[in-house]
């Protein structure tokens, strides 16, 4: 078995979704292929939160791609914030255009501007809606699904009568997005706010979902900002209140990305490849065929019979009758991260009974036939809970609450680059002064990833000035 | 009751969208928001789609959206036909690009591209691929959802071992066109193949399915291409086939886009809105409290009951328990084109029932409450059925297969124009010349639909030249 995952995690990752099959580069820099199966995981993603958008009465709409110049330079910081990674058209049908138009890289402008429109009075509030779109950031560094230059990813935008209600919005939307991820990814994330240098361009608060990875960097899996009045002030969002005023609307937005979809494969993944949660599995079951079962037409035939049987309650499963061998087929599935692996052969047949192997455990299981519908259905659920419940170890195994100073932090890196092992999550007190976080950053390339709801303890001093600590803050390198 | 639709139809149809909410312009020409009412079709539409490729076995993928001018001239055909209405990048990031880049107008040259990389040997065909997208043709004359600049819509690519094999792929991909559109959106559409000269840019041979709309004027409501070896010789896409032979691929693609949502409206709408299809309304059932329903508080009981009886059943239903009046209540549904409206007040609790109107028909029924979840399914059910009957009749008497000459043709136009009706489809014999064919728009405004697979009558001389006809063609303005 090879050591690849720890001794190189960025080489395993990208030589996983490779062999899994998952992706492909692009003549374009940047921009990469999904191929059908990593599409199919966004698209359990996709329908999980539609199904949450739309019990809480947000509906989809689709707004246009590209932005014109003006709108874009409207709120001040949101232009300064994204115009470093805007591409422009320029030209359209052979002429010039009049005005540059941006590739979208978020939509608060298009959507604040037709929001102004149609809103009047409070009855029209609040106004809530979501696109899954694609949009762009012209990036430097780029790493398939976790940072494209082209991506794809749900953005939710609101407006309300209240701070409070717009204030609500945006925690909500957070409670949904560490539901979810948890839920249906099995990825564990800490909720919290983040500090005002990681704020989105154009926020007065930014909150964030954040994960780790196996390798102990931070994955930003989701955020949820609040406006304010900014955008309605930069767009002219107003309202006729209930006492007949014309005032600012409050607003929000949200979004997640298909780079959960890199956070997934670095949390679960190990080194025979994809580990899958079953819920966003293309192929929650994989039927092989084993010894000599060609020459006994019976064996293919109860598996069909089973692979019906289990279709028939909604389980995604298929068989490999290919003429590989079952090492190679074991070995292909595995890569490729297929919760449950059913072996049946002549002896199986004689036994009345599978073999079953769930892709996270090593050992293998032997069902009798007259159970395995009922016995599938709950190896599947329990896998999905195993794996939240791993990914939660490995966190704890990875977070650090006892560093008090920045010595202790850099003593602590290189600790564990001695042992060949990740510095992870830091816990850490922090002033409130941005030239503290700063100089964190500077001096070990860890950067806050939030300030959690709910941190494991409450640090008492700043890690840089040792004044008393303001908040308490993860610290991590990030993705 | 107004007289716009059959006064002034594209008056018509721009204030029937917009009352209706289904869209608005955007500051970019020609590109439009799709409001919540228009994508939820969308949605339904997606839905519908999906199932059917699944069942094909084709996958949903997603390739970037900017295309390297160097690959998208690789096809002289196509870059011939789309760089009219191309947009470029040429900026990102503020550097000037070494290449300018396309916003995809369609995606054989990208897809074509990663098709060669996958493809090595006849193992790996057929290759069949579906994406739902946004793309980008910058078109002078626009009109929401028929012809935007930005649309969205799904292509399929596929490549396969044998041209007979391609070939059917191209022609089922029609038929899954032609049943979900009559199914689903109950517009009735002729298949059949295109003329050289309105075929897509690239392909071997075009088919489509064309709708008539209530103005006489056709919509080509989807199409699928079969490339021969084009794409495949262009992009180098070769195998290696069963004889070890490197041989071309032959490459189709097949396309739907949003102009169905216009297609639907144009179809189904009469003077006082929308008329939706049941399955595609976002909102099938609207349950309107009548009377003094306020005073009894029985009456929105069991309407809460009905409707929660009604969702149970998976239909899409909502009580409008605003303050608005009866009337205006009624007025807005049938704008939005809810299939059924549901009228509860004191004396139908009372007698135990509740009126039924259907968006559709004129007279109100009632039914008792005791019948009334068995009866709506069915109900909506037969609406659906009707609404392709009637589309059916509708398309009957605006057909006309007796026209012989240029003359007659002429003719007809101007009769149709005085008596204020519309000039329709007309079935005419055509010798196959590419300058006859030209001659018809030039001097009329018809152009060639398509040459049908099964026309009403089969005419025996060119309507031109008059000479012996080679096709029976369906000649109509188009949108």
């Amino acid at each position: 078995m090879s050591n690849l995952q720890k001794e190189d995690f960025s080489a395993w990752y990208i030589q996983t979704i490779k062999q899994a099959d998952l992706m492909d580069y692009s003549p374009v820099r940047g921009c990469i292929i999904f191929k059908p199966d990593a599409f199919e995981i966004w698209e359990h993603i996709q329908e999980a939160f539609n199904r949450r958008f739309k019990e809480e009465g947000i509906r989809n709409a689709y707004f246009p791609m590209l932005i014109p110049e003006s709108y874009f330079t409207k709120e001040k910081d949101h232009i300064e914030g994204f115009s470093p990674e805007l591409p422009w058209v320029t030209e359209a049908a052979g002429e010039e255009l009049e005005e540059r138009l941006a590739l979208r890289p978020t939509s608060e402008t298009m959507i604040g501007n037709a929001y102004a429109n149609w809103i009047q009075s409070y009855r029209d509030l609040p106004m809530e809606m979501n696109q899954w779109a694609n949009v762009f950031r012209w990036e430097k560094k780029t790493l398939p699904f976790l940072r494209t230059s082209e991506f794809l990813w749900q953005e939710g935008h609101t407006a309300h009568e209240t701070e409070e209600e717009a204030r609500h919005r945006t925690m909500r939307m957070l409670t949904i997005y560490q539901e979810v991820i948890e839920s249906l990814l099995a990825v564990p994330v800490y909720e919290g706010q983040k500090t005002p240098s990681e704020r989105f361009a154009g926020a007065v608060d930014t909150y964030s979902v954040e994960a780790m990875m196996k390798d102990g960097k931070a994955v930003q899996a989701g955020t949820s900002h609040f406006m304010g009045t900014k955008f309605a002030e930069a767009f002219d969002i107003k309202y006729l209140n209930r006492d007949n005023e014309h005032v600012y609307a409050h607003t929000t937005s949200w979004g997640v990305s298909t780079r959960l979809i890199g956070a997934l494969i670095m949390t679960h993944g190990d080194e025979q490849g994809l580990v899958l949660p079953p819920k966003v599995a293309s192929r929650q079951v994989v039927l092989v065929p084993v010894g000599p079962w060609k020459k006994n037409p019976e064996i293919m035939e109860k598996l069909s019979t089973l692979r019906d049987g289990l279709r028939e309650k909604g389980l995604r499963v298929i068989i490999d009758d290919s003429s590989n061998s079952p090492g190679f087929k074991f070995n292909e599935w595995e890569l490729k991260g297929v919760p449950m692996r059913i072996e049946f052969g002549p002896r199986d047949l004689k036994n009345d009974q599978v073999m079953i192997k769930m892709r996270d455990l090593s050992e293998k299981e032997s069902v009798p036939l007259d159970d395995v519908l009922s016995y599938i259905p709950t190896a599947l659920d329990n896998m999905q809970t195993r794996l939240l419940e791993k990914a939660r170890e490995n966190r704890k195994q990875h977070e650090y609450t006892h560093i008090n100073t920045l010595d202790e932090l850099k003593e602590h890196i290189e600790m564990k680059k001695a042992e060949g092992e990740v510095p992870g999550f830091v816990l850490a007190g922090w002033d409130g002064d941005p030239e503290t976080e700063a100089k964190i950053k500077e001096e070990t390339g860890f950067t806050t990833r939030n300030i959690p709801f709910d941190p494991p303890v409450k640090k008492e001093t700043c890690i840089v000035s040792g004044k008393p600590a303001q908040y308490t803050i993860w610290l991590a390198r990030a993705y």
